[in-house]
């Protein structure tokens, strides 16, 4: 039995008023759609205000009480749009995580779904109502405790949804109508996509596109489930997130990302010696430091030089235990840059086309961007730059692959 | 094993400061008992807040929702608190009404608590922690849907654990130090009282002091647990509510209520008829207005007069039905008041003493205090009075009745 979910995100839910427009849109496509489950984050701000409040009290906060405590933001808007369901006529219940089944292991802020019982869910359905889930939430299974699923979780706990009601497609509604070539505000030929693979949508995701959580499209791939992301404020279709094997690829590059707020360390000649980079690398993890890009090069005299990059807040840390390793190490000195940027050019279709990477490097070579570090992956090449150079490069990497164009 | 129980007030924990005022008063009482169980209300305004985009979405919303909706309240305040306890290396864990056993009948917005399973309770405590509970909320025993228990609630939710858990006595700690002879803003000779009985206690809950709600006097008073009524921010002693029958009751008043907001409606010259009262009252009842206090008079001419108060907010609706109700019973006329207020004298010490009703009215009198209405009951004698003479009316009783003297 087909049975719709759709997943509305906090800014969908914001206000009352934004809640009945939800409402409004429930029941018309109840007209196509016998059997409706609506998975809702948060009302807008709601969730960083219970986070500010436990900020007050603690810098770590008890696991548990924390997921306890801002949990309630699911609980809430639920239970708002239910209410303005049924106040238009439109049976409807809102279920917590606990009450609609999802199960978790016992890890707090960010628990892992085991398990979906959807009985309820399917007993209520078939009583002929639109089922409300809190997204974000589980419980687990030992001793019945709250647990929630991390930030963004709201995505994942649709995507569950729809597989354990054997659902092949999930829709999520969010502020934009879609995912673009890349993001409109820095590039007005920037294009919505009508289809993208999962793999590209991971990649754009893990680089910052904010539209979809990695985690919920990792989870659409294993499950195969099609996503359909679309806007909360227009009837338009949006794109579609699914198996690359079923889409014409015509270009090598889908989608351009822009990852600011990234800072460089660099360890100067450290003396030859063997397992530097392991050394180097295993300090900073234990620190819990998370290192993107590495790029490690030998001088004439044997010596190493290691350079690599952090996200910007957690440049500080980063800084001081690589100072101490590099003391360590008898390097010659350690070099920071807080102003850095990463671009990255992301599509299916360059595994196909050789010399992608290369017609990048020469791109941004000619409109006078210096390029300090390269990674690539099958489906993405990443560069390091300035990140006062940041949009221009969107912008001339844009043109090149002529994303602007069907 | 004694376990206390601890019941703390919207006020009390209406901000992070404040939470973290009770966290330390229960770590200093940990030193005395080593099983404390918390019962905690909504942070300040939150119920109200939340209440007040329900009824943005409908006048009046659906149940279920509406009670998932408002419990988020206190599932703040008690992850808040528990969260902050633990802070303080406390070992501390918050449960819903759903992981505390709360269960209620199906009602919604004012179900009836039937049982409490307090295993988990049990539990938690042997392992040391201090156990905050959410009050105001439960779930019914049919599916598992969140109750709330009607305002003031969780004075009755802290009620029914302690019952639960086989204790003699409840703390309720508010933002006053006790139960007062009459109300202090309107009488500065108003004096604490060291105890009261349930009965009285109940009268005054009933005749508007909010210090207690008079369900939980009722809980307490059938299950014989003494409460004690004290200050969330002073450590002196409060007032303990309990058995008459272990007072040494002196007075024969223990205290003066004032309830303003009322409204008055007389019938004027209902020709006699049989069952005019049954008449007008079955009529009021079935349009959902309470009707307080009732004087039927009967004319030389045979025809009948009655006259009745309503609260002031119910004046509207009341005086549209006891218009149409007269002109079916081709009454004279209907006369309308809405600056009319009730003053009641309450104790114990009444039924063996005779003559104190009649002491009111001359004291009444003797000020110049026109009383519209009388009704009595065992401990307790109202007389409706003219609003602006009502604070008056407290002060001359007040000192009639030397409540200022021990």
């Amino acid at each position: 039995m087909t049975t719709v979910v759709k997943k509305f995100g906090g800014s969908s839910v914001g206000s009352i008023e934004r809640i009945q427009r939800v409402a409004d849109r429930v029941i018309a496509d109840r007209k196509n759609n016998a059997r409706i489950v609506v998975v809702v984050s948060a009302m807008g701000d709601t969730t960083d205000e219970l986070v500010s409040m436990a900020g007050q009290i603690s810098e770590s906060p008890d696991p548990r009480e924390y997921d306890a405590l801002i949990s309630t933001g699911e609980n809430i808007s639920a239970a708002l749009l239910s209410m303005t369901l049924i106040s238009k006529g439109q049976p409807a219940i809102s279920l917590s995580g606990m009450q609609a089944g999802v199960m978790t292991d016992g890890r707090h802020v960010k628990a892992k779904i085991l398990d979906v019982k959807p009985q309820r869910i399917e007993k209520e359905l078939d009583e002929g109502k639109v089922v409300i889930v809190t997204g974000f939430q589980g419980i687990n299974t030992k001793d019945f405790n709250i647990t929630t699923i991390g930030r963004g979780g709201s995505d994942t706990s649709a995507v569950v949804l729809a597989a354990a009601l054997n659902q092949s497609e999930c829709e999520i509604y969010t502020d934009v109508d879609g995912v673009y070539t890349t993001d409109p505000r820095m590039e007005k030929g920037a294009r919505k996509l009508t289809e993208i693979s999962y793999d590209e949508m991971l990649e754009l995701a893990s680089l910052g596109a904010k539209v979809l959580h990695p985690r919920a499209v990792e989870v659409a791939k294993e499950n195969g489930i099609e996503l359909h992301v679309r806007s909360s404020f227009e009837s338009s279709e949006g794109t579609r997130v699914k198996e690359a094997s079923s889409m014409e690829v015509n270009k090598p590059v889908t989608g351009i990302a822009l990852k600011k707020d990234e800072a460089k360390l660099s360890i100067i000649h450290i003396p030859d010696q063997p397992g530097v980079a392991g050394k180097v690398f295993s300090t900073l993890a234990d620190a819990g430091v998370n290192v993107d890009m590495i790029v490690q090069s030998t001088e004439q005299d044997g010596s190493n030089t290691i350079t690599f990059t952090v996200s910007k807040d957690e440049y500080a840390d980063a800084s001081k235990v690589t100072n101490e390793v590099a003391t360590a190490l008898k390097a010659a000195k350690v070099d920071g840059d807080t102003t850095i940027a990463k671009v990255s050019i992301v599509g299916v279709g360059m595994i196909s086309k050789p010399g992608i990477a290369a017609r990048m490097f020469n791109c941004l070579g000619k409109n006078g961007i210096n390029i300090q570090l390269i990674t690539t992956s099958e489906i993405k090449v990443s560069c390091a730059i300035d990140e006062s150079q940041g949009e221009l490069a969107v912008q001339v990497l844009h043109a090149e692959f002529e994303l602007d164009r069907e």
